[in-house]
C-alpha cells in the first residue's frame, strides 16, 4: 500500500505532473501518476534513502491536498475533510448538521399520484421527492417504470412544490433525460459496481445518491464512490439500505451500524432506506428513528397515497397519514441527537 | 398447524386435564395435550363436524387463557399479552415503559475490579450489574473466568451498591450456585439452542436474559423462548447481540429491525447488546441510541475501568467517563420516544 | 400468478397476437401480452367461468409452446425442454453430455502471454478459453485490464489454435467490438442485474455465460436469463462462481448445491468457476472435481503461466503443470458420472 | 501469538513440567503451561536473547510433540501428524483412504423401522449406522426422540448385523447411557461451541463425530475440536452439515471448499451429511458424490423405509432403493479419487 497521495488542484498541466513525478523519483519516492477526471493523484512510497517528509508534496503549488495513506479510498477518506463534507441539492444540503427527509412512490405510474403525493409530503415535512422513472426490476414480465413518459409530471411536481427530485439512472444512455429532468441521480443496490456507469457520473455536474450493494462491504462501497470522486464529482451522498443476510422476517438486514462506521472512514454524507431496508411498511417508523439516533444525515422512504394498489413495493410504502406520523415521531429524535430535521421554509412556496 | 392453544392455570390435576382432552375430543376437536412445567397446553383443531367456538375452553374453570393458534411459540405469541409482559429483577423493571442501563465488565477479573466499575456505573446511572464468571471461550487456551471464585465478589458488590447482577450459566451443573448468588441469568448466544440448560431454567423462579443465537432466526429464538415459557418460567428477557454476516467492519452485525418485528410477534421484553453486537467501543454510543429509539426496553453494555488491561473484550468495552457520557446521550433519546431511563433512586443506598 | 404460458413462433405479426388476446379473453381467460425480442408470449389465468384448457393455445397455429405457469422464468423453465438444451460454441457444446473445461488468463495482460497460456491450456486439454479485455476492478486505482488494445492477440491467438474465446463484457458500448472478437459474451456477477446490458445482449446472436451475483437467489439468477431468453437469444449458459457468506477460509462460498437445483429448475446448461469461487489456486483441483461430481457441465478455471507475477488474481490462477494436472484428475471423475470431457481433437489443427 | 508448542506424553508429573517450565524461562523462552487432559501444553516464545532452537523441548524425554506456533489449535494442526490420522470406530477407520457410508434414520421412531432400516442400509453397503436418541428440536412442542427407550433396539441392531452406531449427545446427563450403548459419540451443529459438554467429552475413550456449528467459521470449529483434544481424546471426526445462508433453495449452503481447507489445516478426519447440508432428499445424490470427488473421508446420510411417514426430517431422507442407488453411484466416483468405497465384508455376519 502506498504512504501518501497527493491530491492536484483541477486542470493542473499534465506536464506539470510529470515533472513532479520525476522530482519526487528522484528524491526517492516511488511514484505512480493517476488521473481522476479534472485532477491528478500521485501515489507515493517512500523509498529506503532517507525520504522527504509530506511537506514535498504539500510546498508544490499544483497540489491541492496530501492525504497520509494506506486508503484505498483516498479522494473520499474522512482525513481529507475531518468534519464532514457537504453536498448541496437545490435548497438542501447534506450533512450540515439537519436531518433530510425525502419521500415519495416507488415509481412514477401516474401524473396524478405523483403529484397527489409531492403536495402531501411536502405538507407534511418532506425536504424532497423521490421517485422512480427508470426502474431496475427482477423479473422482464413486471412493470418497468414509466420511462421518459414520466419526465413532464416530474418538471410540473418540482415547479408546483419546489422539492427536488432524486431518481434511478440505469443505464448511461439515459443520462442527458435525467440530467435535464433531475437535481439528484440516484445509483441503485444493483448498479452499485457498474462502473462505467459510475465512471460516467464521476464527470457529471450533479450529486449522486450511491446506495449499497445489497452484499456490498464497506470497502467495495467507499471503492465504488471512488470511481465518482476520481472522476471529478465530489457531490456524493452515500445510502444504506439493507444487505442480504440469513434473516427472513425482514426483507434485507437494515445494517444501521454501518452510519457510525462510515462517519469514521469518510467525509460523505450518510443516509438511510429503512423502506427497502427493512421490506415492511410496519417497520420504517422505528428505524427511520434508529437510524437519525445513530447518526444518518437523513432518511429516505417510500409513501404512495393508496399503497395497496402501488404497481410496485406497496408492501414496504407508508400511505399519507403514515408519512405524517413519521416526521412527527422523528423530530423529537432528531432535536435529541442535535441535528433537527431540514427546515424546509425555505422552499419556494407553493 | 394448530387453530387454537388452551393454557391451563398452574398445578391443575392430570385427570382434570385427561377429562378434558376426552370432553373435546367428542366435541369435534383433534387434540394434543402437553405438560409445560406446572402448566398443560391443549393443542386444538376444530374437525370437520361444526365445532365449539374458542368459548368451549375459555369456559372450562381450569383454563386460564386461550390463544389462537398458528403460532408455533404459543406461550410467547403477543396476542397472549396485547400490551407485553414484564419482567422485575430486584428493583428494575423491564417492559414497563422504562429503558434499563446493565452495564459492567465481560468477566470478574479480579474483586477490586469488579467493585470499582460497580461503584462507577451506578454512580453514572446503571440500573443493573452484568459480570461474567463462567466464560464460554472458543479457544480452551484463553481465559475461561474466575467461575466460583468470583461469587464472593458478587455477593459484596450487591450489597454495597444495590445493583441486581446478571451473569452467564452455561451448564446446569452451575445452576445452584448462580441461584445463591446472581438475580438473573443470562443464555449466552452459542447456548441459545442448548435444549437441555433451556429446560433446566424452565424450572427455576429466576429471571432468565435469553440472548439471540449469532445466526439464529426470529422463529428459533421464539422457540427457544418456548423451552423457558413451557417450563414455567415467564420472567424471559429477549436480547439482540448481533447476528452473523459477510461484512466484517463490525465483528457482528446488529439487527436493530429485529426489535419491531419481536415487538409484533412476542410480549416479552426485548433489550440490545452494542457491545457484542458491534465489537467496537467506539459504536456503543450511536448504537445504544440507536436501540433506545428503535423500541428497545434497554442496552446492555460492557464498562472496564482499564479496557486495554481487560482480560478479555476490551476492544468492545466503554470506559469508565465514556459510559457517564453514554448515559448523557441516551437520556435525551429516551426521552424523545417515551421510555425513559429507569430511575434508579430507589435502589438501595451505598 | 398465472396458470399458463403460451410462447409463439419468432416474427409472427403483432396483429395476429392481439386477435388471440381477444379470443382468449372471450373465452374466460385473464390474458397478458409481452413481446420477448422475435416473440410473444401470452401469460393467461383461467377465469371463474369454466375455461378451456391449455389446448385452446396448443390448437393455434402461430404458437410454439405452453408451459403450464407459475413459473416466474417460464423461458428457462426445465418442462419446457425437459432433457436440457444445448449451447454451441464454436466447435463446443454445452449440456450435450461431456464436461467442458474454459481456461486462460483472468486479463490479457500482453499478447505474449495470452499466446503462451492458449497453447499450454490446449495442448493440456482446454476446450477453450477465457480471457479479460475489460476488467470491472473494485478499485479505480488498479489494474483495468488493456480494454481494446487486447483484441488482436485475442484473434491471433484463436487462429492458431482453434480455441473458442469467451470474454467478459460491462458495457453496452463494448458490444460491437467484442461481437467481433470474441465467440461468448460474459456477463460477469457484478453485471448479473443490470438490465439494461441483458436486454441488449438478448437481442444478439452470440452465446453469453452468465454468471451468479454474487449474493443472488436462485430465483434472481432465473430471472436475470429471462432477459436474455425473453429478447430472442437462448444461447445462455450459467455459470456458479462462489456466493457471500459470513465464511472467510475461501473468499467465497461455493455453492455446489446449486448446480442439481439448477438441473431441476431450468432447462439451461450449468458450468462452475472454482477459481473465483473459492479465491485459492489450492482448491480449484478438488473443487473441479466435485463440481463435475454434482453434474455440472463444464468449469472455467484460471490460468497462468506465472502466477505471482500475474496483474491480477494470481492467488487464484493454476500455473501450467497444475492446469495439466486438473486434466488429468478430471478425466477420471467425468468417466465416473458418465459425462467424459469434451474430445478437443476436432479443434482446427495448430 | 506463540512460536511453539511443545506437547508432553500424558501422565507426565507436574513436578517434571514445572521444572521444565523454570528451564525454558531461564534460557530466554516467555512460558505459559497448560494442562490438557493427561497431557501439557507448553506455550513458548523465544526472548530478546537468542533463544535456544526448538531441540531445546524436542530433547526432552516426556515431550511428546513440538509443533512450531501461531496456530490457535495446536493439537489438531496439520503439521503435528501431515499425512493425517486415523479413527478407529469398531472395524471402520476415517481417515485411512478410504470413502465410509453411514446411514440410518433421524431418529429410532421404532424398535421395527430401526431394525428394518439397518438391515437394508447394510445390504446396499453402509459401514456405520446411524440413529437419533436424544433429538434436540427447535420446538418444545415437536416429537423430542425417543430417548433411553431407545437403546434396547439399538444393542439389538448391533448385534444383528454388526454395525457400529452413532448417536447425538446433547448433555452431559446423558453420557453414561451413551458410552454403554453406542460407537461414537456425535456433538450436533447447536452444541458445537458447547463447551462443558465438549470438555466432558474430551476425557472418555470414545470417537466423537464433531459437526460444524451452522455459522461457524473454520477456526471456531478448529478451536472446539480443541477442547476434545486438549481433553485426552484424539478420536474426533469432523462433519461439515452445512451453513447458514442467504440463499433459499436449500436448507442450507453445503460448504464443501471446506473439506480441502480442513485436509490443509488439519490431520482429523472430515466427512460430508448432505442431508442436514441441503434438506433436500433429492440433492443427496449429487452432493454425496459431489464430497467424496472434493476429498471428504466419508458420508452420513438419513434413510427411512417410508420417509413420508418419518416423525422427522423425511423431506431430506432417503427410501431404501434410494440408498442402493446412492451406493452404486458413490463407487465410481470414489474408485476415481484414489479412497474407494469401505470394504464392509469385515464385518461381522448377520
Amino acid at each position: 500500500m502506498t504512504e501518501l497521495v497527493a491530491i492536484s488542484h483541477p486542470d493542473v498541466p499534465q506536464g506539470e505532473m510529470n515533472a513532479l513525478v520525476d522530482e519526487a523519483a528522484a528524491a526517492g519516492y516511488t511514484v505512480a501518476l493517476h488521473r481522476a477526471g479534472r485532477r491528478f493523484l500521485v501515489f507515493a512510497r517512500p523509498g529506503y534513502a532517507a525520504p522527504p517528509g509530506s511537506d514535498f508534496f504539500r510546498s508544490k503549488a499544483y497540489i491541492s491536498d496530501v492525504i497520509s495513506g494506506n486508503s484505498a479510498h483516498p479522494l473520499g477518506d474522512r482525513t481529507r475533510y475531518p468534519h464532514g463534507s457537504t453536498v448541496q441539492v437545490g435548497g438542501i444540503r447534506f450533512g450540515g448538521g439537519q436531518s433530510v427527509i425525502i419521500a415519495g412512490p416507488c415509481s412514477a405510474e401516474t401524473p396524478e399520484v405523483l403529484l397527489e403525493t409531492a403536495a402531501k409530503v411536502r405538507e407534511s415535512g418532506a425536504s424532497m421527492l423521490r421517485v422512480g422513472v427508470f426502474k431496475p426490476r427482477t423479473s422482464p414480465y413486471t412493470f418497468q417504470g414509466l420511462g421518459a413518459a414520466a419526465f413532464e409530471a416530474l418538471i410540473e411536481a418540482r415547479s408546483r412544490y419546489g422539492l427536488p427530485i432524486v431518481s434511478e439512472i440505469t443505464s448511461v444512455s439515459q443520462l442527458d433525460a435525467l440530467l435535464s429532468t433531475v437535481d439528484m441521480l440516484q445509483v441503485g443496490a444493483r448498479n452499485m459496481q457498474n462502473y462505467p456507469l459510475l465512471s460516467a457520473l464521476g464527470t457529471c455536474d450533479r450529486p449522486v445518491l450511491l446506495k449499497r450493494g445489497l452484499a456490498a462491504t464497506v470497502d467495495e462501497w467507499l471503492s465504488a464512490a471512488e470511481y465518482l470522486l476520481a472522476g471529478g464529482n465530489e457531490q456524493v451522498v452515500l445510502c444504506e439500505r439493507g444487505i442480504r443476510t440469513y434473516e427472513r422476517s425482514t426483507r434485507f438486514t437494515l445494517d444501521l451500524g454501518v452510519v457510525p462506521v462510515l462517519k469514521g472512514r469518510t467525509h460523505l454524507p450518510v443516509i438511510v432506506d429503512p423502506s427497502h431496508g427493512t421490506g415492511r411498511a410496519d417497520l420504517i417508523h422505528p428505524m427511520s428513528r434508529a437510524a437519525i439516533a445513530a447518526g444518518a444525515d437523513g432518511v429516505i422512504v417510500e409513501v404512495h397515497p393508496r399503497p395497496a394498489q402501488a404497481l410496485s413495493d406497496g408492501f414496504q410504502s407508508l400511505d399519507l397519514p403514515g408519512f405524517k406520523q413519521l416526521v412527527t415521531e422523528l423530530e423529537p429524535v432528531a432535536q435529541a441527537v442535535g441535528r433537527p430535521l431540514h427546515a424546509y421554509s425555505d422552499l419556494q412556496p407553493v
